[in-house]
């Protein structure tokens, strides 16, 4: 039975994990679970599925957690320290699905212990690849994606050599605004920027979409997991969205990964790497779907692609300042302080500002400084905009 | 370098793959060419790429092959023992690209030594699969596929394991008549019926991928390569042919091969395996290509895909009756004694016949049983139509 961790068990990536595992009794031995607020859901699955421990990453919480478990014989634990644990306990499996900066030490605990880190938190990679990637290189673990387009990329690059590509396209939806006038944009609303074209997520992540803010993070994260050049990765706009990603051959032929939209498909497949096992997913009927449209993404609607560009090329900490600026970013939209269309200026400008100090983007990446740069690049924009987002 | 021969150089396929040679300075040295009649084209081949041995498949045409290649010290030789010498000839690999029955023979030649065999002859996989591929299992020779198609899902399984393999999609243009109304099919002509919608192909593979004949060897050819059972094996019209097969997954995901219509990239990916190496085929833009489309193919336009899944279940020497048959039937149809529509009924009679009669579809597949079929086949088809074609 494989040992399974997941990190960020009470959010949706982790919800559809434990789905996964409901489904296959038998085949998972669930060790950690770990969550934030919701402590009743994060008892209630460690009692449903026997987990060893469960921890809750306020300290505020832990009391209530104890009584959530009480009797049942699973461990309680809440705070930093009890997550990075909790991440590096004996597993064969840890899933990172933790949002945010808060994800990248648990992540790399897991790594350092030689465990299999099944990521589905962006930002670690956009913050700190390099990092990632050298803990997992040092201790032989492997980091498999869980992003569907990056999950796309990873099954279409099976069996290849990767000296062999030429050129990967990501596609995107286009978000919210796809087709509406470019001029409308600067009115749009908080409310209309929340609406998902093809599906219902967060409300960050559908605001992400729709400005490709999310889409720069994956460009980011394709460069640094999979190490393509800045000009092999394209984006491709894709309503549909059933395509997840092409993998371009030196030969001319493109390797596609097909699938509907189901995000248990690359869970599962992260899960079960390197079997393919049998997943309770749909089956995708291709002619039902109707007919499958690509677009080059318009830069002018999408100038968050030009960031990310302008990111892979710098590398060193401007990852982890463009992530912390375009968060603090969204907040400001969220909170009326800025219009959709300036988050793009306000997280340039920060990008700007903190590049243009020597010693900060190009620091040597640390744990620290990646913290720092995160914390200087929310500081920067909160200048930028003039107050604080709350 | 890796010694190469091309069986059937003077056609399409030879001519491509030559042409990829030819880009390719100094990769593959050309052991033997072998064509039919274009015995001028052959001999210039040879003396361009400085082959060993040059083979015409008729004997009368030796001496006019000698002449054109008088001084250049290669060997000149005709007839079917030559031509099955030179496919058995040393080499690394050999292409078979010979149209119709006559590939069967120097395809196994070439297996028997233990040669990688590119088989762009469909007729042998559906006429003898089982033939050629337990030939290959004992010399542990490699077939490796030419047909886009089957390159395509060749492809997709790279690094994966075939038990998890749940279905497999093949696609089709849909041919000249994919959109003409139904009931106007029978009146179509040959020139009509000789109209590719997507590209420039010779008139009989043409008018069969009207009728879908083409397509049900395709799918035949499958079944017996990969050994998918026929109920896995689905057909999807898509009428911008440039997703060219996909492989579903049992854990609901799907591996498209996509790339443009140009057949040097299977000849050159066949070429070339397991490396990918750079070929001059054009790169796709999809943005550029509009939208792809799939539908389900419409059985009564198409009922040659019904006769596939009757071969497919029956298999044993109805795959040799099934490809005689519908190849004399296309010459009925070419030479006005048959309607466009009348094609499928005289086949599908002629597999009744031929299985109604113990000891004939159901004897050993030898290569002899396989030509016996495939002129029984083409004999119980002239008494269907009441005369010979020419």
């Amino acid at each position: 039975m494989k040992r399974i961790s997941i990190l960020g068990s009470t959010g949706s990536i982790g919800q559809n994990a434990l789905d996964l595992v409901r489904q296959a009794p038998g085949q998972y031995r669930v060790v950690a679970l770990t969550g934030g607020d919701n402590i009743s859901r994060l008892a209630s699955d460690a009692r449903e599925f026997g987990a060893e421990i469960a921890v809750t990453a306020h300290e505020n919480r832990l009391a209530e957690l104890r009584d959530a478990l009480e009797g049942s014989g699973i461990a309680a634990a809440a705070g930093r320290n009890a997550l990075n644990e909790a991440a590096a306990r004996p597993a064969d499996w840890v899933l990172s699905a933790i949002v945010g900066a808060a994800g990248l030490e648990p992540g790399l605990a897991a790594l350092r212990d030689g465990v299999t880190l099944a990521l589905a938190n962006k930002e670690s990679l956009v913050s700190a690849g390099p990092l990632l990637m050298s803990a997992a290189a040092r201790s032989g673990a492997r980091i498999l994606p869980v992003d569907s387009e990056h999950s796309a990329i990873f099954q279409a690059l099976s069996g290849e050599n990767t000296a062999a590509v030429e050129r990967v396209i990501i596609t995107a939806s286009g978000g919210a605004f796809r087709d509406w006038p470019l001029q409308g944009l600067a009115e749009a609303t908080v409310a209309e920027a929340s609406r998902h074209p093809n599906w219902t997520m967060g409300q960050r992540i559908t605001i992400d979409s729709a400005s490709m803010f999310n889409k720069a993070l994956e460009v980011i994260e394709a460069r640094e997991y999979f190490g393509f050049q800045p000009d092999q990765i394209e984006v491709l706009v894709h309503p549909q969205s059933l395509v997840h990603a092409l993998v371009g051959f030196r030969d001319g032929g493109l390797m596609a990964h097909v699938g509907p939209h189901d995000m248990r498909h690359a869970i599962g497949y992260a899960l079960n790497w390197p079997d393919r096992l049998v997943l309770p997913v749909d089956r995708l009927d291709l002619a039902a779907a109707g007919s499958l449209e690509f677009f080059h993404p318009d830069h002018a609607r999408y100038p968050a692609l030009g960031l990310a560009r302008q990111v892979m090329e710098v590398r060193g900490l401007s990852g982890a300042v463009f992530n912390a600026a375009k968060e603090r970013a969204l907040d400001h939209f969220i909170a009326g302080n800025l219009r959709f269309t300036d988050m793009h200026g306000v997280v340039a400008g920060t990008l700007d500002h903190l590049s243009s100090e020597p010693g900060l983007i190009d620091a040597e990446i640390t744990l620290d400084s990646v913290h720092r740069l995160d914390h200087l690049g929310r500081i920067a924009v909160d200048d930028l905009v003039g107050r604080k987002p709350g």
